[in-house]
């Protein structure tokens, strides 16, 4: 199995007895870790977004559960603390969902251990418990660094050495607890000798292209520019990109795919001038029970994120959704921790019996 | 004649022997005056673009060739002082084409003054060709907006009452000594009673609608909404939006139409869902010797703009176009004082020779 290379940063760790996690409020400034022992103190960071993205957010809920029993003494102390900790770090963002995720698994893990204690009338041992929901932490971590890697590898036979690549938004490693998943090829390429230019949408109106996708690709030594959203379309046009590469925060049975505002004029663009659009996800965004991109409830976000250098305005509407679809027609693959798919036209069979897989296997 | 309405704040104008200008860097905030007695202070505001916009940079260049007469005594001061005058004021902005032209218009009538005396072997009147070449400042910045009254009565029998109107950048009456050019009929038709709503591109990374078409859309009580520039495709998708009208930089021979960064992909999406996009200018917008979009230079601006909020960054470079370029096939009408034109398939015939008239008198 690869190892995932040293980016120069790691978004989220566990060492002697604490949570690390890159702040990323200070980004691109500052790189600086901060500490946690405790939950209140990291679900503050989690609300303030120092760590953020949908598979981070996992990872740091898991982590969050063991610091939430490091202190508890007995088994009546260890059960209320797991409970407790679980509602606690799920309320800190009740929108992210892979937070949820992230906590259930853990919750669900430390009650199967109190359970099999009390079934066998055991004594339970708080410390072992202690270790093994760490251990179930650290391989819940792992599997989200493996989706990462695989989805790396399963993209990186497609890009050619010195290709040059466009992406919208952060779906790197600052968002993931391993190399990311539009920036993983990017990031696993480099690491072995390829040479990329990546030019990165600063991606209005929280930048996180400008502030994020820069410098965690600047850190990693990849040359990369970044440019007004408005002015890609300027930047296809001129033929100076190979690829536009993507996440996806869900993507629908149809092959639809639902990620940051601005992803689907990017599509329209690089179709008018044949520059092939691939969306890089983990298994885990598709949804086989949602049957297009029509299904899917767009969030309207503040109006502080558009006019927040220029406080309240009197008699200003805002439109600011958070996200829009791409059609299927428009992305010639979507690729997976299980290989490289197309969702439409000819070939568009495998697709679909991948999908009818994850529906029966989550059925 | 149709008079322009009043839309709550005038760009500039002349009273009691001093300029007013509108300080447009505190908008949206203040909407506050500066008055002006000499040229430096004026130089000063230019650069600090408390104007801007190319027809509303040739009035107030205009206007500040009266301002450095004022105080002449004699013949020789006042001749003196218009040539100083010019040289400074055309300094101010050098690649603002239209301040020089303003510049220049007032230059040349004063030195037709200075020669008509010398021929006739008149005693020079100062005062008299002070207020002459005041009189001939106040005529120019008339014909700006007389010109911006004949685009809004040319488009508005093509808009509807309730017509939503999505609009990029500011091409509006704070870029022009009138109601503006893009915004101009949206102005005037609101004074008659006709209902819009207006949509505002943020655009990025100077923000001028966010910044300036919100305010002033708002200021003369018409419904504004302002969205980010990658949200227009889905504003457009959902059926949101009924014309999408902006202005021009500069129009070529072939109808190509370079304008604010962002414009070309707002076109290929309102394309792509039938909304007619119009392209608003006057006349002198048009460039009857350039023969295409290609020929057109588009400057490349400084990384502040886009990194001004998070200072420089090591290992990140920037593309920062200011302008691109709208074919004119995806362009259904472009308007201008002197009527309605299609540059692109059948009926482009009045469009050419429209173009070669114009050529013919610039000749």
């Amino acid at each position: 199995m690869t190892t995932a290379p040293d980016l120069g940063f790691t978004t989220l760790r566990w060492a002697d007895g604490k949570l690390l996690l890159l702040d990323q409020t200070k980004l691109p400034q500052i790189q600086e870790e901060m500490e946690f022992e405790t939950i209140p103190p990291l679900v503050d960071a989690i609300q303030r977004l120092c760590v953020r993205g949908a598979p981070a957010l996992g990872c740091a809920g898991a982590y969050g559960m063991v610091l939430g029993v490091l202190d508890a003494e007995g088994r009546e102390q260890w059960s209320a603390a797991l409970k407790e900790s679980a509602s606690l770090l799920s309320a800190a963002r009740p929108t992210a969902v892979n937070l949820v995720v992230g906590v259930q698994h853990i919750l669900n893990f430390g009650e199967g251990l109190l359970a099999a204690a009390a079934a066998a009338s055991d004594k339970f041992d708080v410390d072992l418990a202690t270790a093994k929901l760490l251990d179930q932490a650290i391989a819940f971590h792992e599997a989200d660094t493996a989706s990462c890697l695989a989805i790396a590898e399963n993209c990186l036979p497609l890009l050619h050495d010195g290709a040059r690549v466009l992406t919208h938004c952060n779906a790197g490693a600052l968002a993931t607890g391993g190399l990311g998943t539009a920036l993983a090829p990017l990031h696993l390429g480099a690491s072995r000798g390829m040479n990329f230019q990546v030019y990165a949408d600063e991606t209005r109106p929280l930048r996180q292209g400008a502030r994020l996708t820069a410098w965690e690709m600047a850190r990693n030594g990849v040359p990369v520019t970044v440019l007004p959203d408005s002015a890609a379309a300027s930047l296809l046009a001129s033929g100076g990109v190979d690829f536009v590469i993507v996440g996806s925060d869900r993507i629908a049975a149809n092959g639809d795919v639902c990620n940051k505002i601005g992803t689907f004029p990017l599509a329209v663009m690089a179709a008018r001038f044949n520059v092939p659009v691939l969306v890089l996800a983990p298994a885990t965004t598709i949804d086989p029970f949602c049957p297009s991109g029509a299904e899917i409830p767009i969030e309207q976000r503040a109006a502080e994120e558009i006019f927040g250098e220029d406080g309240a305005r009197e008699g200003v509407e805002v439109y600011n959704p958070a996200f829009d679809v791409t059609p299927s027609s428009l992305v010639q693959h979507i690729i997976t921790d299980h290989g490289v798919f197309q969702a439409h036209g000819k070939g568009c069979e495998a697709w679909q019996s991948y999908v009818a897989g994850l529906g029966n296997d989550r059925a």
